[in-house]
């Protein structure tokens, strides 16, 4: 996509990169010591945030995009802003105003239609609150960290590779420092995102590091779980959190859903919801929040069949990809088809890449501009240990590539792991090609006995026997031949005997089997998807810096419609009535603005909260039968339509059925007197 | 709406009501001391109570309404069920399911449209992490509390009133209590809703009340604070909680929202988010949770001024209004129009006349029966402190009248409350009918002198002699003028003296005054709302009891239209894709059910969730042009319909801008041959 002058400057870069993907796959066939593979890695990822913000710089920026002033715009008309500001604000928690509101609402309906009706998924509203148990079977309580450091005096907090950076970016811009400390700097720079605790604290304590505002020396590095705690229940001792993400809800509803859909595999499940997470110094905006809105898809499939009957309908859908593969050599995303890079082996299955395709048509539909649109594929080492495939739809920013949207391939991750916390089978039924004879061994308890000698714990047991493995039934009968055997339940330990108990062995015919399902999971954080449309539908007027302005896509846009009176004359007034009266008809939403300003001046203020269409009656629509003036926000083009057709028109135009240029051909054009 | 006989039964219960109504209003008109006053209240409460639960009891019963059988359709068919019941479920948390999460969706758009697009509302999206000294200033942090005893020996919790519900009706269940305790008890229970702490203590004390399952003592009856407690950041020590209620939000947006409002009074916000109540003991299923959606308006008012420009247009439409006064009086609930409410001033003012009339007609709309719908005013004592009137939407169901929508007038208590709070101005300007002269009095602080004195604290300084009165600087001129002027700020005292500031006179003349708006708040609990829904659609097939279904609201239904084929020949194959593809082209959301069942078992199927139409594929659809029938799921009629025309109809039918009379004769009815 680069100019040949811009890809003479990346080349000696894209062979740093190479140089060490070619490295890594050379260790790892050697099969060397992980620790060698680790380094290498880190040194590979500095290359390539070298070689990508390098790409970044030298990319033709959008017209002079200026963040500044679409903060400003965003702030100014209440799209969003920082919550309980009156109280001094809080990090973190955005508030979105009647535009941004609207604008999110429009999204989420969008992405409803997209996904949930499109593909007939089960969309499912679960709590925030989540119980201990269920977070920590996720593995959540355990690993859903960042690495802190304290000030050792006054107790602040800091994100420790956060505080690294801002330190080490200081004394980069300091004159004064020397050159050698300063590469040594861009160096950490680089690797930082690799960094675990013992590299950071090594960095803090090399470089001196202290307390930004006191001077104060810092702790070492301590994980902090960014999960908001709580308690349920007036005792104090039911511990919860607030989800980090929507998806586990999904998979402890499993059986039901699966339940639901009569028992049948492949299904998808569906949620809208909140997530939140407490970040321990949150900056950059929408980006980085403490409490979300997430849509996320969790399909269950066969394991050993990831077709996707519908795939054949998005083959030829073409995406800019940016695989492991190239990412270690050092080249650029490139343009292919999903089919193409399915059959390739590229993307790792039809399912994971049909959602990838239907990731990026949602994102354009909404207004992500494609150019600035690719879908990174996770490195080995990025991924969860149990994911198998994994790929990002990045966003180019001004904040640089940010991840929007998560696909990944987790296997049966999850689904297992909430079945060993509470011995519930989460299970599908396979049917066999054909019916197959299985050997069976099973303990058959005495409840009689068992009932006498361990009371309310006989239940316990026969739970527990009822879940032995062939393994270990063999091993209770080897011993309980010779004596006692010694069951563990939980932390108890419960001796049986042989009276207790019979082992049975026999042969049945199964025409199942039972498999435990694979997970697609697409994951959308949602406000980062709106700031990146705020940021690409932000406009200059040609020769008038000053008038900016959204070019939001219809479909979302917060309000459809802006209806102005080109003056304040009464004699309007009905015409006016008729047009809210004929839009209210169709659900359009519109606001009219019957202000004091010039009918231009009423424009940039429509034109600035992105409503795309303008309706303005002027003296010629008195004229019977009455007409109105409809006018393209972007291009500001003009056109005469009857009253009785302006319904009918706008929401078409609206909900994107038709394109403006289509309503040109159909409509004389208007000449504006002044704009 | 009672017949004779049932009115003969009630009527010396009316006149017991009645006796302690004028009672009340006579001690009040005397002057009577509160605690008289409170002692009376109790017992009117006590025989309203008795009144209403002979009325609910005598009423005709809905044709054999069995919780049960609803209760396990919506279980097995998961329109929704507890959370997390694999790791054993928690009490007060419910997730939906597939249906639950469609109709709970298409009733919040419902909600949207009738509300926010209608009136123009500003919706805004807010936090439900929220601050400690937000919900200070609210008053939730002292306040929002319900009271709990505890087992003295091993701390399980009780909600006091529960407790000793329970227990009172357990020795009224008993034969050998003897008839003294047990009329005691009686009385006790209709009194327990006005029980203080000590009335309560008395209670348990009085008749020896214990741990239920211990039988160890209890703890006097302490407050529990219903907010879920959390905190934001590393640190620990920035308390937050998760909001009890979305309408906070709106509030400290107030001037964000007014600006976006162009400076104008009147104008709505709204907000359709989660609400958080740690509740001791839930029980109820929906109708008391600890997570929930709420929906609620902001009307924001010249006090001086609450007429309603759209009023007009609710004029005429009637309700069943349960006034304060009628409630005193023992009378039944009375049907009148909200504006013969309005102008006898049975309801206070036209913005909350008009608001409940629309409250009434969305709940109508979504599927309440209008038969179980009153409004019912609050007495004097229920009501909050600040508020002025306050009328709670009650709906008819299993578990008695219960409140789903609060249609308050709040005055401007929250507005003051965090304006003080937050020493910042939350006014609206009103334009004066002619200029004012005012006379102002200020302090010029001289800011050169008060720097050098106090460094830092100047500023602080500076804001707090801009804020005071006009007395509290009659008093400064007073001191400053014979030695120095303590001036306090927040916890720190600050000596001034006369070199350091001037006190300045003049007049200026005004065109506009500041004034606090008041607040009138419909505040709907939309999982309340849902559950009356269902219990208001489910039905059983004469002559068949055990074939139930829920008659839904097309509007609102999850799913619009089942479409199944009559037997599994593959000759249908192409019939059924062209008929999904013609309610795809309508965004219609429907489901096929091709398996094995008859058709007749196929439709009781979709019938129990609550799909109001159904599509069948027939051998006479192949006849050119195809053709199909439509069955209407309450009546079971059907009629046939080429298939051009299906999505339009389908699509008519489910807005509800068709009905099923007018669908019948438009098309040919269809004979069913088996249903």
């Amino acid at each position: 996509m680069a100019t040949p002058e811009i890809e003479a400057q990346l080349a000696p870069l894209r062979i740093a990169v190479k140089e060490y993907g070619d490295l890594i796959r050379d260790l790892k066939e050697k099969g060397a010591p992980k620790i060698d593979i680790d380094k290498a890695v880190i040194e590979l990822k500095a290359r390539k945030k070298k070689l990508e913000d390098t790409e970044v710089a030298l990319a033709p920026k959008e017209a002079s995009f200026d963040r500044l002033k679409l903060e400003d715009l965003l702030k100014r008309r209440f799209f969003y802003d920082q919550s309980f500001s009156i109280y001094g604000g809080v990090t973190g928690l955005y508030d979105f105003g009647p535009m941004g509101c609207a604008l999110k609402a429009n999204m989420l309906q969008e992405w409803r239609k997209h996904f949930v009706l499109e593909e007939g998924m089960l969309e499912v509203d679960c709590t925030s609150l989540t119980p201990e148990p269920v977070l920590k079977a996720s593995g959540h309580v355990d690993r859903f960290a960042d690495w802190m450091v304290k000030d050792v005096k006054n107790g602040e907090c800091f994100r420790a590779d956060h505080l690294i950076k801002n330190a080490a970016e200081k004394i980069i811009a300091d004159k004064k420092a020397d050159e050698a400390t300063k590469s040594a700097l861009q160096d950490v720079l680089a690797r930082l995102e690799g960094f675990d605790d013992k590299d950071m604290q090594d960095v803090i304590t090399k470089f001196c590091f202290k307390s930004p505002a006191t001077g104060n020396d810092l702790t070492p590095p301590i994980a902090f779980n960014l999960m908001f705690p709580s308690q349920i229940g007036p005792t104090g001792d039911f511990k919860a959190f607030l989800r980090p993400e929507t998806a586990q809800g999904i998979f402890v509803n499993f059986k039901r859903l699966l339940e639901f859909n009569q028992g049948k595999l492949p299904f998808a499940a569906a949620q809208i919801g909140l997530g939140f997470r407490n970040e321990i110094s949150p900056r950059q905006g929408l980006i980085r929040v403490r409490e979300f809105t997430m849509c996320e898809i969790e399909h269950f499939v066969d394991p050993a069949d990831k077709s996707f009957a519908k795939f054949k309908k998005v083959r030829t859908y073409p995406m800019v990809l940016f695989s492991a593969c190239n990412q270690m050599d050092g080249q650029a995303a490139v343009s292919m088809t999903i089919g193409e890079a399915v059959e390739k082996g590229i993307v790792a299955n039809e399912t994971l890449g049909y959602y990838m395709a239907r990731t990026h048509m949602y994102l354009v539909r909404v207004g992500v501009d494609p150019r600035r649109l690719r879908f990174r594929q996770h490195l080995g080492n990025e991924m969860a240990h149990y994911a198998q495939d994994c790929w990002d739809a990045e966003i180019l920013t001004s904040y640089g590539w940010i991840e929007c949207v998560g696909n990944a391939d987790r296997s049966c991750y999850d689904l297992t792991q909430h079945s060993k916390a509470t011995n519930t089978k989460l299970v599908a039924e396979k049917k066999l090609s054909e019916p197959r004879t299985v050997n069976v061994v099973e303990v058959v308890p005495n409840m009689a006995i068992l009932g006498k000698e361990f009371k309310k714990d006989a239940k316990r047991i026969q739970i527990a026997l009822a879940q032995m493995s062939e393994e270990c039934i063999e091993s209770l009968e080897r011993q309980i031949n010779t004596g006692a055997f010694k069951l563990k339940v939980d932390n108890d330990e419960f001796s049986l005997t042989s009276n207790m108990l019979a082992v049975k062995r026999s042969t049945k015919t199964v025409h199942v089997e039972e498999i435990i399902p694979s997970v697609i999971e697409p994951s959308f954080g949602i406000g980062r998807i709106m700031y990146a449309v705020l940021e690409h539908s932000f406009r200059q007027r040609e020769g008038d810096e000053q008038r900016t302005f959204l070019a939001l896509r219809p479909l979302v846009a917060p309000i459809k419609c802006s209806v102005l009176p080109i003056s304040a004359n009464e004699r309007l007034n009905p015409i006016i009535e008729a047009v809210r009266e004929e839009l209210n008809r169709y659900e359009l939403s519109h606001r009219v603005d019957d202000s004091a300003g010039s009918i231009g001046r009423r424009y940039a203020r429509t034109d600035e909260i992105g409503i795309p269409f303008g309706v303005t009656v002027d003296f010629e629509s008195e004229i019977e039968p009455w007409t109105v003036t409809v006018r393209h926000a972007e291009s500001m083009e003009q056109i005469r339509v009857d009253l009785s057709e302006l319904g009918s028109l706008v929401s078409a135009l609206s909900s994107e059925r038709m394109d403006w240029d289509t309503a040109k051909r159909m409509y004389p054009i208007f000449e504006a007197k002044s704009d």
